[in-house]
Formats: structure tokens, sequence, C-alpha cells
């Protein structure tokens, strides 16, 4: 009987729960799709994973719980999630899970959690200075410093896919402007095509353009990896960190975009603090999420 | 007799000292000029400094020294600094001051030990998140998160005046592009308003002009302004501080610059983030500097 951690990613699309050992691998995992109807109904997913997932031949030791969005961690509160949640606001999930187990169970914002995974597993094990940034669909971030992972006064630090890169680029969703999520995330690449070609496409099919050497996708592309070189410098020059771990789907489906900033970041900035800094690629693999979630409760704040 | 610290702040025109209570009162303070000939005769003072404020009335229970430049804090070593202080590269500081005395001492950035003397002393007080700011010459930074001190690998983080705000800005000493201290410090008001009239003037004449209604005066001044929101707003969603203290001579001379961003920055950015953060002007007054290093004898991190 080893001893396992369950975390659990919530995401707007899908549930997934997995039982993590210390070291970072995955036992056992499933997915399910997040239902649609009521925040009540998430909550009875939730506590059904709980009891399935609990009731097993390991020793669970705790849970961790990963969601996209605001999270008071403390309180072990949802603030304020994606759309895709529907009435996934103000929910006190810790209080709810805790009525069908003792188990101690820790909760964070899904990229914070994504830190953690590489602070105690990934990339970046063996530092105390790290940054994860986590290019999907948006831009996320957790930032380990000092051993410490940051949340600020209520849980919010890291929130690195809004940092203005662009001052006069165009306005987030966040009331920002020119945030490094405008431009390095899925939405924003397939927004700044938008604005060029005056069509709706996907960031894959921009990639897809990019390759064939289309002018406007090229340009967008260009973009997109200059915000993330001087995004990543601000980041460098406000932590300086020993590792950058560069995760999420839109990062793993193009790999070489990594190799991009690592030629570009280390020829601008503080030669000090640029040159030393590895970027790295997350390797925890398509199971990212739920092997972060698990490791929010093998992490001791 | 009362406990106080040593504060020494060493700028490339002046060293500062001064004895400061455990409560932030500066008892007894002199200003040297700072020695141009080279880093043994800076050493020399620092060492007379030492002898002269030590041999007191008062039990002195450490020895803080703030540096501008980049500072190893672990090492007691300043890595580097202004151009205007003479071969004060790789400095063992702290090691060359253990010869004259046996007291603790402490070493760091003199934008750190501002943040610091704001988080014990100043306006950030009871907080555990917050950012301090110095506009001056150049811009500073130093970051308190959780109540620690943030350092990062090696002691550089914090350098909030590199964190850029426009990519497609003017390149910046550092390497950078459109760093915050190349529209919001006094050198950078300076070259935005060369950059518009071709002529060489100091920011001080540049507000002078703004005052007075110059068109090109008040475009450099609104792009600091904006700039200033920008940055501010990247460094709240980072850090979720409670307390953003402003210091600096740019910003003491005009302190109407924080009722422009108290205004600007609660209008963009995530509202749960930008909202309740306070934006604060120090009240260190022009001992700031020897108040800060001070500090780092009574902040034990």
């Amino acid at each position: 009987m080893s001893e396992v951690s369950l975390g659990i990613d919530i995401g707007g699309t899908k549930i997934a729960a997995g039982l993590v050992t210390r070291d970072g691998k995955l036992l056992e995992h499933q997915t399910f799709p997040t239902p649609s109807e009521s925040s009540e109904s998430i909550l009875l997913v939730l506590k059904q994973i709980v009891s399935q997932f609990t009731d097993v031949e390991h020793t669970v030791v705790g849970i961790g719980i990963g969601s996209a969005g605001q999270v008071l961690h403390e309180k072990g509160q949802i603030l304020s999630a994606t759309d895709n949640l529907k009435d996934w606001n103000n929910i006190h999930i810790v209080d709810e899970l805790k009525k069908v187990t003792d188990l101690p169970i820790w909760l964070d914002n899904d990229a914070n959690a994504f830190a953690v995974a590489e602070y105690i597993f990934g990339e970046a094990r063996g530092t105390k200075d790290l940054i994860g940034l986590t290019l999907g669909t948006g831009v996320g971030g957790g930032v380990v410093s000092g051993g410490k992972l940051l949340h600020g006064q209520w849980g919010a630090a890291g929130e690195l896919g809004h940092i203005t890169v662009n001052m006069h680029g165009p306005t987030c969703n966040c009331g920002s402007k020119g945030c490094l999520e405008v431009y390095a995330s899925g939405t924003g690449i397939a927004n700044r095509m938008k604005d060029r070609s005056n069509k709706e496409m996907s960031s894959k099919e921009v990639f897809a353009l990019y390759e064939a050497g289309n002018g406007l996708a090229m340009e967008v592309i260009d973009e997109a990896i200059e915000a993330l070189t001087y995004g990543m410098i601000s980041l460098i020059h406000t932590f300086n960190p020993t590792v950058i771990v560069l995760g999420g789907g839109l990062l793993q489906r193009q790999k070489w975009l990594a190799e991009k900033v690592r030629k570009s970041v280390p020829q601008k900035g503080m030669d000090s603090l640029v040159k030393p800094v590895k970027i790295m690629v997350s390797n925890l693999g398509e199971h990212a999420g739920v092997i972060g979630a698990a490791s929010l409760a093998w992490y001791t704040n």
C-alpha cells in the first residue's frame, strides 16, 4: 500500500481525477464531463470522485484541487471561474467536500498547482525560485519564490497572463491593455489574426497558416513570441528565478515556441539576470492538471 | 540607553548614515560625500562611519546597509552599482566591515531597503503584502509577499523599473525595451522630452513646462502616468498586494502623481485585485535612505 494524494482538476469541459504518489507518479485516473446544469451538480460529481478515489488499496494522505479562475485558497473557496462553469462563483468547495471526507483538502488556482508540481516533481525540482507559465486558451501563472508559493493578500498572486507588455495594445478581457494573454494565448492568437484578416479562425488554424508561410499568420505568431519574450524578461527582472517552466496545451502542441524564447530572452534585459535562467518545457504530460492538483497535498506551504 | 540600528545608505554622490530606533525614529544622522577616487576610499569612509556611530550612548543592535545596484545579499557583496561609484563592483562589503565591528551586518539593494522600511515602520505597517516603488533618477522596486522580502535566486528580485510596459518602446539601458523606467523616471522623462523636442533638459524642467501647459511636456508626463498605471496594474496582477507605497525624489516633488494613479489604476485590470489596493505616498521623508538601510537590521527575514 503506497501513500498517494488525490488530485482533482476542475475545468470548463471536464473534471479529471487521479491518485499521485509522493514522487509524482500518476497511478489511477479518470475524467468526467463537467456538468453544465448548476454548481450543485458539479459538487455532486466532486463528492462522487472523493468517495470513489478514497475507497482504494492505497493510503490517501490528502486531496488537492486545482480550479480555473480566482480562488480564495485559505478559505477553500472558488471566488470566480470561467463562464463555462455555471454558477461556479463563491463556492465553498472545501467545506462542501468536508461533509464527505475527513482528509485534509487543499484548493488552489490551476496555474499555481502547475507551478507547485513543477517545483516538487518536475523541471524545477531542486530549485527554490521558479515561474510556471501555462499557455493555453489563456495564459496562467504561478510563482515559487524562496521555496514558497506566492499567494498575495487573498490568493490571486501569479496572474501572469495579465501583465501588460504593450500599454498601447488591444484591451484585454481583464480590463487592462496589451496583456501577455492578448498576444500569447490561443484566444489571443485567434483574435490578433481576426484583427488582421477579418476572419474567424482558431489558433490551431493560425499555426497551420504560419507553417505554410502565410504572411499575416507570421505577423501574429512573431508578435506572440515577442510578447512572450518581453513578458518573460519582465518576470525575470521581477523574480530573479532559476527556472521558468512553460506548459499548457498551446505550448505542448508547439514546443518550438520554447526554443524561440530560449534564443530571444537572453539577448535582452539585464545580463546577470536573464542569461542564467533555464527555460524548460513541462514534462508532466497530458495529465498535468491532475498531477498539479495532487501536488498541492504533497506541498506544505 | 535605547536600542538602535545603524543605517548606511550608499549613493553615487553621498553616503548617509544614522541611528534608527525600533519604531523607525531617526536619532542622529550625518552625510559624507562619496569619494570618487576608488573603492578603497569608499570602504574607508564606511569604516569610519561604523566606528563613529557605534561609539555612542545607545545600544547598537546591528548595521543595515542599502546600496544602489545589484547586491548579493547573502554574501554581503555589491555585484555592480551605478557608474558614479568608481570600481564599486564585486566588493565584499560585509567582510570588509567585519574587520572593524562584531555587530551583525545586513546588506541589500536600496529599493529593497525602502520596501522593508515601509513594511515595518511606514505606510504598509500591519500588512504582509506590499510593493515599494521608488521614482527617482531611475525606478527601483522591492516586494514583501506573505511577510517575506523577495530576493529570488541571488538577490536581484524586485527590479521593478525594468518590467516592460511597451514592447515597441525605446530601448532601455538594461537591454530590454519600453521598461517602466524608460517613461516614469527622471532620466526617462528627460529622454522622452528630448525625443520630441530634440532639446536636452532635466525632468524638473519638463515638469515646469508641463505645469505651464506646454504640449510636448504634457505628452511626456501623460505617457509617464500611463506607463506607471499599466506597470502598477501588472504588479498588482502579479503580487495581489494590499498596499503599493510610492517614494523617491521625483514622486516626493510631484506628489500629485500618486493622485493620478489612484484614479487610473482601479479603472483598469481585474476589479477584484486592483480596486482594493491602497496606493500610498511614503512618509519617511528626506532621510528615507538611511531609515530604509537601518530597517534591514530590524527586519529578520
